[in-house]
Formats: structure tokens, sequence, C-alpha cells
């Protein structure tokens, strides 16, 4: 649970860091940014800005804004209805974001995981993207991201998006991000 | 056919053009830009630079890059193997860019189509596309575009693009560029 003061600042942090990164979008697109918070009710450790351009049942296109060293926790996209789970690409564009999945795992990571859930974070192979570079990632694969000193734009390029039926590592992680107002 | 020459023109106004609307790529993405023809062998009129981010059987991402007043040939997508053609939304990044589909032709549209190839323009529902606007366009619906009098950059997201099974109304369209070194 969030504050709606909290959520909108957010909000005019993203308008804010999209408008930097040059990205140009409309006024009705900030307005229905989502925040979420993944029910862990602290922004500043778990979170995303999330623009949605379009998601249709074939494919998808986002802009993810984060925070400085924000993360997004830990989790994949499930075969949903006999499809492979959600493909996707993630393409820095402005600032740096540390991409995490199964695989080899870093020696010496740039990041650590959000103090107090170190056990839900259990995918170390690091991908590090600077503006300009970008990864895709495979079907239902473990992965987590977390932005460098100076927050991130990433923009995402998928199937289609079911953020609902995404598994988290972290029990106490609810996709759904309640207002307190 | 291109000369060389024309083909690296257009590559490099693409890096400029890139540059110019704040979008991030490197020098191996400039290096891939592939330049379109579309066999009409005259850029300024027809053509179009283009920069895959990705495409893998599942969905595509690009960037578009148009001088001014440059046309994209009318073309549709058609059924591929049981399925529907390519969906493709496409989004104003930069300049200014006019789409053309199938339904009510505008009564008074802002774009000519290229001189000598009148008849294979029939499409005239007219979507005009400033920065940070976009269009989803369904699959195998007869279409063209063409940019504003700065030129373009515009995002292309889609399901897989399979660009050698476009379906074009010009006849003397062929989608392979042939490069007289």
């Amino acid at each position: 649970m969030i504050t709606r003061r909290a959520r909108d600042a957010f909000v005019a942090y993203a308008a804010a860091t999209l408008a930097k990164s040059g990205t140009v979008v409309t006024d009705e697109e900030i307005a229905g940014i989502e925040i979420a918070d993944y029910g862990l009710s602290d922004l500043e450790k778990h979170g995303l800005a999330i623009l949605v351009y379009v998601n249709t049942d074939r494919c998808c296109a986002k802009e993810l804004i984060m925070m400085p060293t924000q993360t997004c926790p830990q989790h994949r996209h499930p075969p949903v209805e006999g499809e492979p789970g959600k493909e996707e690409t993630f393409r820095c564009r402005w600032g740096k974001v540390f991409l995490y999945e199964e695989g080899e795992p870093a020696a010496d990571p740039a990041c650590k995981a959000p103090a107090g859930h170190e056990a839900h974070y259990t995918v170390w192979n690091e991908i590090a993207l600077n503006p300009g570079e970008q990864y895709t990632l495979l079907p239902n694969r473990w992965h987590w991201f977390q932005s460098g000193p100076d927050g991130a734009v990433v923009s995402e390029f998928s199937t289609t998006s079911r953020d609902h039926l995404d598994e988290f590592t972290d029990p106490g992680v609810v996709r759904e991000t309640t207002i307190d107002e």
C-alpha cells in the first residue's frame, strides 16, 4: 500500500525523467501511468512506473521508468494457455539498468538485493545496460532488475503482457498496488 | 537500384536524425541500418531507413527514419501459415508522419501520391501523427505513409516482421534493394 501522495510524486518523477530522456509522450499517457509497488509498500526500494504504449493479444510495448537504485522484484512469465510465456526485450534509453537472470552468477555483482528481502533474489547472471544497449529475455526465466544511481528509462518490447499471471519469488509480493486514500 | 553513395548518405541522415530525436543507438546498429528503395530507384521519393531492434518469431521493434516527404509505398501484410498478418503500431517520435489506410478517404489529404505512381495509391483514410502520437494498424490492411516537411522518426512495435512476404499495390516494387557498386 502506498499513499496517493507517493504515487503522484512517482508519476511526476516519471514524467520529468521521460522528458529528460527525450521521450515525447502525451498528457493522457502521463495520466495513465501505472505505479507498481508490488505490495511491498516501499516505492524507493521496490517499484516501477509503467507507461503502456500498446498491449494487444499479440504484442506489447512499454516504457519503464525507475527511480535511482529501485528494484523490480524477481519474477518470471509462465506459459499461458499452451503459449510460451512472455518474451521481452529490455532496451535502456536513459540512465542505467542492471538486469539479472538465470545463468552464471556475477562474481562481484553491481547491485545488492533490497535489504530484508535477500532470500528472494536467487538469480545473479548480470547484464548491465547503458543507453542504446538491450537484452532479450526468453520466456519463463527468473529475472529481476535494478536501476543505477540516476534511475533509468527502459523500453520493453514484448509479446502480450499479462502482469497478473507473473510468478514472483517473494511470497510477500502482490501485483496490484493499493492506494491509501 | 541505388548507388552506394546514395545509400551511405541516407544512413548518415538517419544517424543524424536519430540523434536529433534523442534516440540513442550504437555504432553497430547504425552500421546495420537497412536502406529500402523498394526497387523504385529514387530514394528522395520512395524509401525508408530501418533500424531493427529485435525481430523474433513472436514480436518485433524497429525505428523507421524518413527523409522529408518520403513515401513508403502502399502495401499490406497478409496471413502467414495460418497466423493473421503482421499487426503494427506506428508511434511518431520526431517530425511528422501521415499514415493512410483503408476506410473513409480524407476530403483534403495532406499528402500527394508520388508523381507518376498515383494509380498505386488507393487508400486515403488519413491519420496524422505528431511526436507522442501513435496508431495501431490491423493485419492485412492496405496502407502507406509519407513523412512531413522535416522528415520523421517513427517507432514500429509489431508482431514478427517478414518484409519479403509483403504485398505491394505497385507491381514495380521490389522489396530487395540493389546497390550499384
